[in-house]
């Protein structure tokens, strides 16, 4: 059985990034030396899936930090060619959120990191997603690319645990009731 | 020196309210025996200030539970009477946000509870709130009404605590840097 895991930190008002996709935020409250526990979460998993505004926000980063394969959900991308420097590191895929994780599980991958605002909604819809941990920037941004919306129906979570930190992120996680 | 103070649940995904206004989820969610500090807060506050829409909600919840004076900011209402039953306990007044700070500072008051998505939001914009418990319901609603939105710059806060209570909710508090 494959299952999709979030890991995500947000603005106190619930956005991923800036309308721009910018990060900047996020990357000023992430204090050296502050263990966050996104290594021991990726340790489990088998492989990534986000959407194209994820992938290409990454991309503009710099290097390519990720450390498992990727699966980028896209009709846009899945024309083109993985850039060289990623090939082997990265897949396009034109399949719908339901598909690839059939297409995972049939390879035999188990856990998937899901990633992006818009694939978590997506598999947040489906019931696709087992667990999430989220974690809260002191910050209001006030606009931005949020992390929920459109779920179009009530969805009961059971919180797991909470931690807080000293630079003032705040770290919940929570299974979810399908 | 007044200063405004929020304490305020919302659902995980940031709604204080569903579209319609109704508050179901958070109610199921109030398991007897948790103290969730609401009275401690309320101890220290001389008068709560709300708009039209949470005023007419609490109403519509049957008896009037607040136990401080309340200013509702409305030009809607400023032209009408206080019903007889909240009479002493309700004014009204078209005020500007602003405004109504400077009024109450003038009659004593020191602390204000500022209520409701709308009039939070209006407080925040204008450096008025100092600081905010915000206690999160483990729930996605998908929609409904905002706890945040169009503060339109960066708000820093500063996170002074977190606890959790074993029905789920997760508070944590946070002073608003000016």
């Amino acid at each position: 059985m494959i299952t999709g895991h979030v890991f995500i930190a947000t603005s106190l008002d619930g956005f991923i990034a800036r309308e721009n996709g910018e990060i900047d935020w996020l990357l000023q409250h992430d204090q050296a030396g502050e263990d966050h526990g996104y290594d021991t979460f990726i340790r489990d998993i088998d492989v990534i899936v986000m959407g194209r505004g994820t992938f290409e926000a990454v991309r503009g980063l710099g290097d390519w930090f990720y450390n498992r394969p990727v699966l980028v959900l896209s009709s846009t991308l899945a024309n083109q060619a993985v850039p060289a420097e990623l090939d082997g590191k990265v897949r396009f895929t034109g399949k719908s959120p339901s598909e690839a994780m059939a297409m995972l599980e049939a390879e035999g991958c188990r856990r998937v990191y899901v990633d992006g605002g818009r694939v978590i909604q997506s598999f947040l819809r489906l019931g696709m997603v087992s667990d999430m941990v989220i974690t809260r920037v002191p910050l209001l941004l006030g606009t931005g690319r949020p992390l929920f919306g459109g779920v179009q129906r009530d969805i009961a979570l059971t919180h797991t645990g909470t931690r807080s930190f000293p630079s003032g992120l705040v770290q919940s996680s929570y299974t979810v009731m399908q």
